[in-house]
């Protein structure tokens, strides 16, 4: 079973979102598989190409051999809150303690170039949550993300990274990366062997803000990826904390701005704590079994159906409610019209689900 | 006119609720002073002595001699916005340019032993908020108040003081007080020749936060009166500004409670200016009329009535709510049986409008 599914989420064109719209439609990977080659091609897919069966068995063997494993959506053990994101990553490689995740964590983030005194904070701050009960989840990045992954490495530290499991980054926290593995968890969405890449890196902040039942920004510049990571958090429902600064220092910008948007100004664990413990029970509760049939898609489209759809769209995007509203198709219909164009390599998605011709 | 109203203001037992609520009761200050008598006896007061018409006739004197003037509540002058407040005084003495209250002001506070930084950063954002044409308001204190007037003296500076119009403090404000004076707006509650006492600043703050559209705080200890003076612009709907500063500086401790409790985050004069501006009509638009007959009470009390209501009453403060519901009289009967007492020395009034019997 878990082998269909690594090939399904390996299979070209295939993302978060059309995981789970063909589990919602097809009940399995193994029925998914054999649906794929007639979905491509109504898509109007040239050439069908599914993973190859053998690189698969590769990979599981490569991972076993690692001493990682892969926890996939659905299974008991995939981190809770991570599976209620929208693109919830179908499969994770885990390294490590995975019962971390079964207490309530708490994304620490921040700029690579902290100032020295902002990473001592990092540090204490994620001792004392340590201490408190809390994981601390990060990203192993140069400065925040180090101090708070060294801060709680002895009470439960959790890393999330941009490449393979196996792929050390940044190159100095070799040895961290490693502890990591051995006592706290280390996670990695990208097949192995994969070095990171700009890309992957707003992949990785989804899943620290995803796994987290709140993130707190350290020091952040106005643009940074810690204040992608934090949105996400905001956009998941998740809690999102800021340390303030004074206008007078610029690295402080970033999180005061934050706070300005409605972040909640943070200066010490136990604020931290009394804003993440009322989550603990919706947490440690026995997890719902992960439902997959959430966008709800059309068992066939017809040509006429698939042409009003596709007539509609361009190099814009526009959202999926506006194709539904412009082509007269149920949403259903329009939704597997686009799965269908997504797995031909014919659509791309954009930022709040909205679509346009690849290009 | 003006005689009568001040004679009233400064006899004994006289508040500003009291002077209210006597002004919308008899309608003008000479009706209030001739039933004052009566009002005292029923409330069972034993000596009646009124303010002395010659020491008034000197106050007058006095305060124009000295290049200063009286505006009382319900004057067309009177600052707008402060005349909104519950307790908004019955007069100011003012010397120097009451128009810079008819422009937008903002109250810029904060701790006496403040930072340099926090300083120097105070003086520069009175200037920058004077070159967009907001008055600045403050305290006369040392530190932040000092640097706030300090910034903006070219460009429109109000200092409110806890003592009389004549009482130089802090004495090493001497020369700025003067300045003030002379070139923007000095403002005192407190008659000619008060030395300014502890009670006096909360007075001070509220009228500091009153006046002003808004309310910034700068570096400010926990329990400090520039918290108050914020709680007390929020307590009168106005907007309620800290700037944040560093968990690890225990001098940003106040302003951060204070974003927490729910006081916007601001870092710069445009962030301030945006949040004042939306009330320029408000503060800009002809002034409406003052009406004191906010507070309904009856024309008169019976004794029955009078025992019902301070039979109720103790050492502990009670509500006005409760008095009624627990005597069985009309609101507007405990109000004047309330402000018959009150006229008479027996009762004091604390937080929130709760009573009772004075010690």
């Amino acid at each position: 079973m878990h082998f269909d599914q690594l090939r399904l989420i390996r299979s070209p064109n295939i993302v978060p979102v059309s995981y789970r719209q063909l589990m919602a439609r097809f009940g399995n990977a193994r029925a998914a598989l054999e649906a794929l080659p007639d979905l491509i091609r109504r898509g109007g897919g040239k050439r069908v190409v599914l993973a190859n069966e053998a690189a698969i068995a590769r990979e599981f063997q490569f991972v076993q051999a690692f001493g990682a494993r892969y926890v996939f959506i659905g299974d008991a053990d995939y981190p809770y809150l991570l599976s209620h994101l929208d693109n919830a990553p179908p499969v994770i490689c885990v390294k490590g303690n995975l019962e971390l995740l079964a207490c309530p964590a708490v994304a620490l983030v921040g700029a690579r170039n902290a100032s020295a005194g902002a990473c001592q904070f990092a540090r204490q701050l994620a001792f004392e949550l340590g201490q408190m009960g809390l994981s601390v989840v990060s990203g192993l990045a140069r400065g925040i993300d180090t101090a708070a992954h060294a801060g709680s490495i002895e009470s439960g530290t959790v890393a999330v990274i941009a490449g393979g499991i196996d792929v050390v980054y940044p190159p100095e926290n070799r040895a961290l990366q490693h502890a990591i593995a051995e006592r706290g968890l280390l996670i990695a969405e990208q097949p192995p062997g994969t070095e990171p890449r700009a890309r992957h890196f707003p992949y990785r902040n989804r899943i620290i803000a995803g796994v987290s039942a709140g993130t707190v920004v350290i020091e952040a510049a106005p643009k940074s990826g810690s204040l992608i990571t934090a949105r996400l958090a905001a956009d998941a429902g998740l809690e999102v904390m800021a340390i303030p600064g004074s206008p007078l220092d610029p690295r402080s910008r970033g999180c005061n701005q934050l706070i300005r948007e409605g972040a909640t100004l943070v200066q010490n664990a136990s604020e931290i704590a009394e804003l993440i413990s009322p989550l603990d029970n919706r947490i440690l509760a026995p997890p719902v079994k992960w439902e997959p049939s959430i966008a709800v898609i059309a068992d066939d489209s017809s040509h006429t159906e698939r042409s009003a759809v596709i007539d509609r769209m361009g190099m814009t995007y526009v959202s999926v409610d506006e194709l539904v509203r412009q082509s007269g198709s149920s949403p259903s219909t329009v939704q597997m019209v686009l799965l269908e164009f997504e797995l031909a390599g014919k659509l791309e998605r954009g930022a709040g689900g909205k679509v346009r011709l690849a290009t």
